[in-house]
């Protein structure tokens, strides 16, 4: 039992009456709210109690301090770092804590993720388990509730504390199995200091001290009637001996004092216009410059790091790239567990569509006002030969739909590494889509962009029709534009930049000055897209049409070109559509 | 060995033969095409040749026999009965198929599955293992391809075969580790019989085979330049010795005959207009009534039923239940393989929002075009108390970007039932979103519902606005309604019944017939909801306008009502935004 010592009777007593307070009042506070979870705060009253009144340390007065240990409660509450609630979704954040105190802040502070059992079923939980084991995080604790009750039924194991142990065993971790309701045997556990990640399994019972609720069925979430609840107390208050009161100890300052405020490129971007880029490898090249003005810049991918170019920022940081494998959840919860306290500035990348198996994590991040930065490549059917399940055709509708999101587009190199500084200092998610085809440079590498501004790229006086692309379609648009003014039709040409928030003001006034004619013309599906933000933002305005060109069903593998024109969204279809917009209006004159 | 021959000499070197053999095609194939996975192909080589040419027992003139073996193929690549390349899904549809197998079809046919050790990173891998291992599905086998290389990097655990041996066991199952290039190894490892699910753990080399390319890192997804695949064909080419000519075992053809098609209500509604119900308690019902009309209809819940009401089914026909614990992933793969070869209707329910868990499994599950129905309940703030976290806001746009969906949105008890029934006859990918709160029956028992109808449940001559409202806002919608009469101003209240698709025609129609004034209200947020969906139809008519009440940030916990109040969805809210509809065009006038 290296570096414990066995707290003396008083101490513990003190431990089991802080226990049972815990116990009143998530009774009393639940009954007069007329909902919550008395039954699981019960089962982990013990586990509560010693943690923050034996084993951790922090500052009572301090609680967000850098060098305070953290606590993640990953059963179905809130709590300060990261919003949790939807179950399994903790121990990642907790994983992302402890990589960071362990390998960016090398600080002595610990973190503590208490689980339920119910929850351990969520993949991402084995996903975060694998993380921690690979990463040896022995500053990493994780406690399992182990109360055997489910909402609507016994989880899978019920009180099989072996298997739970044998399965964490197997995942790379130290674990102790232990009576969750014994003071003593917690504090002794917690008291193991290991080289691995400990999991400390306790066997508890949900209800524990709730006489007639205790370990029983049907009591998940409900609240304790008035009169009974009233009796309970009283019971559980006659154990409370307040003999000692307690205090946590405090922590060793010394986490390093951070900034990352108001990160600026070393230097603007070096691209030449007409230069063809791909705006994922301009990604790369982006944040790699970017890690070189802040060394609280962090990269973190998926085994994609040659696809969307976080390999460039590896090669010149190796110290701050956090290789997750395939584990899309559990890289995006890693993220938001990094980016807490404003200990770093996250960017997480994969393919576009891949941030589909983590949306829960994203809103849920979103939720917890969580300040990461998500590039997603290989959008839409221009990628060309993988096939569907790699195009990212659904990717601006999943992050329009994340409150306070910021959605860049970027349209060329310039654009992205703009895009990628912008994003290092927002608040709250932000997704920046990136593109396989390589396209030319459009803007200078002085040309200044901003969140919700559009850039019209291509304007003359006698234009026709607004037609707005981004990404690969833009430049689709300018092709079309080239073509179209041999037979003296002018188009005039916007790039959104940010998809949301939209730029309605440049969107509105151009239209106006083409006759009302808009033509969206995007590289996702129809739902949730560019066309559909168009559509909400102009619907009502007298005059206005909107006509979009969007991926209408399940594509196929292709060549990039082909796919394009067989999906209506290359120079051909904008070109058409143009022709028919201009044509319909002379028909009606 | 139980029940294992060992093949003769002239056996094993056919199946040899054929492994060389597909690693020639594997070659040519994606050297012709300039794309692909050729060091994959060739990993595994061995295993498909002593898979399909010795263990397996299926009919070549019929793949999709009911009766014979299914294989699913979870590496990147398609494979028939489920589309994969998006990692960690295979395994859940094999468990699927197996539980249909096993517990449904109670037939002989086994599941085989071929994971890559890349993808064992996927949380969704360790969900299906819990699943298999859980309900000992001893008809399955898994084979691990484990060829040490990933996309970017090497896999986590490499070589380390005895670790992934532990987590299987781990798991609750039977764990063998072979040499995947050793056709005997294989042959006998595929012939031992277990009572638990089977994990083959294959030591394998990534391009084995191909000289200068075997186990070396960046050769993944990478055809083999043509000149360097020429050369390599004429090595392997050399050790095919054609001997024999393998042919595989015809199954036992004991797998039931079923039909699934045109499944009517054994009874219609039995609702009394004014009755208070809540839809997602309605769900429960007709889906309990639905499984009386068909033995194969089966329901699949995430430890939510007593909340989803999926219960009920449960308590009618307990052997038609699969309970998936809170695995959301695993439980949507499951319905994807119980719908295979439509072997069931397979109904899965959750809390709407968490199905964002789900929506890699269920993007792609639209891509194999997949035939499964997802309830979704708790949608929206109405849920109250719970909190965000728990509440669904962004489960319309994420469906809604899902090809060939069909969105329902049920506007009371009769019409929830009318959605379950026509789910269950309908192609695709449906969700039918379903409410908390209850609210009173507004629908006739004989009401006639269809995909794409919309229904006008408020009507007058006089009306001056188009209300569009769903679920609990629908009910907002006629409140309101009844208030503005009482200060003369009548307005027009529709309900969409599916959001996708969506009623243009109706729409437009009641808009124009109303001054071209329509106001949406939604329990969601805007982006890709009810809102844009109506923006997008009507955007560029003449004289319509949209207004758009919806959740417009993350909200907090409170009582149903309270919050419909505080995010401007509720009867005074509407009432407000007709009033400045209506006064705005009097000014104008």
């Amino acid at each position: 039992m290296e570096d414990y010592h066995k707290p003396d009777q008083q101490t513990l007593q003190a431990l089991k009456d802080t226990a049972n307070r815990l116990r009143i009042s998530s009774i009393k506070a639940t009954t007069a709210a007329g909902s919550g979870h008395p039954t699981s705060c019960c089962s982990a009253a013990e586990i509560m109690s010693v943690l923050f009144f034996h084993t951790m340390k922090y500052k009572v007065q301090d609680p967000r301090n850098a060098s305070n240990d953290r606590f993640v409660l990953s059963k179905r509450q809130a709590f300060t770092d990261v919003a949790t609630g939807s179950l399994g979704q903790g121990l990642g954040a907790a994983c992302g804590m402890a990589y960071t105190g362990k390998f960016f802040d090398r600080a002595s502070y610990r973190v503590y993720c208490l689980l339920g059992d119910g929850e351990l079923s969520e993949g991402s939980v084995w996903e975060a388990m694998a993380f921690a084991g690979f990463y040896k995080l022995d500053n990493l604790v994780a406690i399992f509730d182990v109360n055997r009750l489910g909402q609507s039924d016994p989880a899978p194991l019920q009180h099989h504390v072996e298997i739970y142990q044998k399965r964490c065993e197997a995942f790379g971790w130290h674990a102790i199995i232990v009576d969750g309701h014994s003071v003593e045997e917690l504090c002794k556990a917690f008291g193991q200091a290991k080289h691995q990640p400990t999991a400390i399994i306790a066997k508890t019972f949900k209800g524990k001290g709730i006489s007639g609720v205790e370990d029983k069925e049907s009591w998940h979430g409900k609240p304790l009637p008035k009169n009974m609840a009233e009796q309970v107390i009283l019971e559980i208050d006659e154990k409370i001996q307040n003999k000692k009161k307690l205090s946590p100890a405090l922590p060793e300052e010394d986490a390093p004092v951070v900034n990352i405020r108001n990160i600026k490129m070393p230097s603007p971007p070096s691209y030449k216009v007409g230069e063809k880029w791909a705006t994922r490898k301009a990604y790369g090249v982006a944040l790699a410059k970017l890690g070189h003005a802040n060394d609280r810049v962090i990269a973190l991918d998926g085994d994609t790091k040659n696809s969307t170019f976080s390999e460039l920022f590896k090669k010149d940081h190796p110290s701050r790239y956090i290789e997750c494998y395939i584990a899309e959840q559990n890289m995006v919860s890693i993220a938001v567990g990094c980016a807490t306290r404003d200990r770093t500035v996250a960017f997480a990348s994969t393919f576009a569509t891949f941030f589909t198996r983590a949306f829960d994590q994203i809103r849920m991040a979103a939720i917890s006002e969580s300040n990461i930065n998500l590039c997603g490549s290989h959008c839409g059917v221009s990628i060309g030969e993988d096939g569907p399940s790699q195009m990212g055709l659904e990717d601006l509708s999943m992050f329009r739909a994340v409150p306070n999101a910021t959605v860049f587009y970027p349209g060329d190199a310039v654009a992205t590494e703009k895009a990628v500084e912008i994003a290092a200092n927002t608040k709250g998610i932000c997704f920046i889509r990136t593109s396989r085809p390589e396209n030319p440079v459009i803007y200078n590498n002085n040309e200044d962009f901003h969140i919700g501004q559009a850039k019209v790229v291509l304007k003359s006086k006698d234009d026709q029709v607004t037609v707005i692309g981004a990404g690969v379609t833009l430049h689709e648009a300018l092709s079309a534009a080239e073509q179209l003014r041999k037979e003296k039709i002018f188009i005039r040409v916007i790039d959104p930049f940010t998809i949301k928030p939209l730029d309605k003001k440049t969107i509105l006034e151009n239209a106006r000055a083409t006759k009302g004619r808009i033509i969206t013309v995007e590289d996702h599906y129809h739902e949730g897209g560019i066309g559909e933000a168009v559509c909400a933002a102009v619907v009502g305005e007298p005059g206005i049409t909107v006509n979009r060109l969007a991926v209408s069903h399940v594509p196929r593998s292709g060549k990039s070109a082909e796919l394009l024109k067989m999906f209506g969204i290359d120079k051909d279809a904008i070109v058409q559509a143009v022709k028919v917009a201009v044509s319909k209006s002379r028909n009606a004159e």
